[in-house]
């Protein structure tokens, strides 16, 4: 976990008092190559650790695993050209084994890069932007109440180790909607890579689709945030911050209960409001 | 501008208070499909407005264009599929001419598809993430003040009028550091693509490379938007939030300025510190 952040040397000015030089805590930035079975399949910038999960997210997201036993083996290795002799192995490539009869669509092997702020790529046109997901959330019937969505920013942040140090990470958490518990935490530079952690992590766990869950994020609510939840077959999707448009007509048209600026007592349900029981918040009734 | 933000309705939630139903502005977020010449290149989830400033400064930050003449012509087409018979014109595909002689890399002329927090997509390998900048950054003698640089946030904050409205966009804005004047401000539900906006602007009016300027971001600093930077020829990177690991290493690198936490009158300075002057911070010495 120690390469999730790192330390520089910064000059901190303050203007009318003294200049400091000193070292600062920022949240590690890497390129991951991700292979299969031996071919380049996409480069993405993340913050790393939980590659595996990564990996596996990422694939879940493009519709290429949706199972357990879809992946049946990983092995980091070193970057061709990263690892000169005598340096340390950079583990910056990851290398999955899929089960026999699981390929990505042809025209998504290629190789191509994937920023620290982006999840899906490898579509081909704009009717392919809006992937469909394999699990049915209309049919979902979770319930959730204000006061247990009130109380997801608070215990995610709690969490958030690395944030308080860097105040450069993003953050995704898993709730379980019966019960409240935090399943599981990720954070990584760029939002979609916690997500695709989190749904990575499911995956491995084998707890595909995820049924009763509330994917909590720590900043906006985009489209491919709401896809990413579609895909992993998540019911509820809240968000500290805004929305975008896109997002809420993904939402509606899917079937998820969309939450955003969460903060404190209150929050804004831009879709799904059904799966919020609102009886507490007006006086029992 | 109307499409940068749209209304959907919302139920509020507030515990304790009586639940209200009302519409809420959100920053639109659609697929732009920019074509070369009539061939797919690229698809970017992005806020509509100022597309061809977004795919010229795409082109920029690929390596692809480099000045004003490179870009020869454009056209905002509808899109395949997305309008109907008896719809309006989507305005979501818009093809670029690019003069004689000027092609993207074999390898780059794909189509793929780019979140709205994704910029710089369609490089093969690890090695290739780091593009060559074709402008020489450690020659460039700007200098700027910090009572310059804690001024731009409040200036840049000033002219952001959908971010007021919904909470939802990035913004760049690009500086004069010898007046201190506000060139340009750009907003965008992605922030490489406000930087990219800003980009294509500087391109359109034949003000590339951007020497003398600084570069002001409302988030944070990943690799990418240093990358950005560099490909424009800018020498100061200032964010208001942290940067991240490969952000400070890649400024270093350039002989760029990388400037993060910029709030209020304090600011941490990662790289390139000679061109901030403090002799005014220190008590005129």
């Amino acid at each position: 976990m120690g390469r999730i952040t790192t330390r520089r040397p910064v000059t901190t000015i303050e203007i009318g008092a003294p200049t400091r030089r000193r070292a600062d805590t920022l949240a590690v930035e890497e390129p991951l190559e991700i292979r299969l079975a031996g071919s380049p399949y996409v480069v993405t910038m993340r913050t790393p650790g939980h590659d595996l999960e990564l990996a596996a997210g990422f694939l879940v997201s493009e519709g290429v695993v949706r199972q357990q036993q879809d992946v049946t083996g990983s092995i980091h290795c070193g970057g061709p050209g990263t690892s000169p002799a005598g340096q340390p192995n950079t583990l910056n490539v990851l290398d999955l084994a899929l089960a026999p009869g699981i390929t990505p669509e042809p025209g998504a092997a290629r190789s191509f890069y994937s920023t620290s702020s982006c999840g899906v790529c490898g579509v081909a046109s704009l009717e392919a932007v809006e992937k469909m997901s394999t699990f049915d959330l209309a049919e979902d019937d979770t319930r959730i109440t204000p006061e247990q969505l009130a109380a997801q920013p608070d215990a995610l942040r709690a969490r958030q180790e690395a944030f308080e140090r860097t105040g450069g990470l993003h953050a995704a958490g898993l709730f379980d909607a019966a019960t409240g518990e935090l399943l599981v935490v990720r954070e990584d530079v760029g939002r979609h890579n916690a997500v695709d952690k989190v749904v990575g992590w499911a995956l491995l766990e084998g707890r595909l689709p995820l049924r009763g869950t509330i994917l909590q994020v720590s900043g906006r609510a985009s489209f491919e945030l709401v896809q990413k939840a579609a895909m992993a077959g998540i019911p509820v999707l809240a968000a500290v911050s805004a929305p975008s448009s896109l997002a809420v007509d993904l939402a509606v048209d899917r079937g998820m209960t969309l939450v955003g600026f969460l903060r404190g007592p209150r929050m804004n349900v831009y879709a799904g409001h059904d799966r919020v029981e609102q009886g507490s918040t007006t006086g029992g009734r």
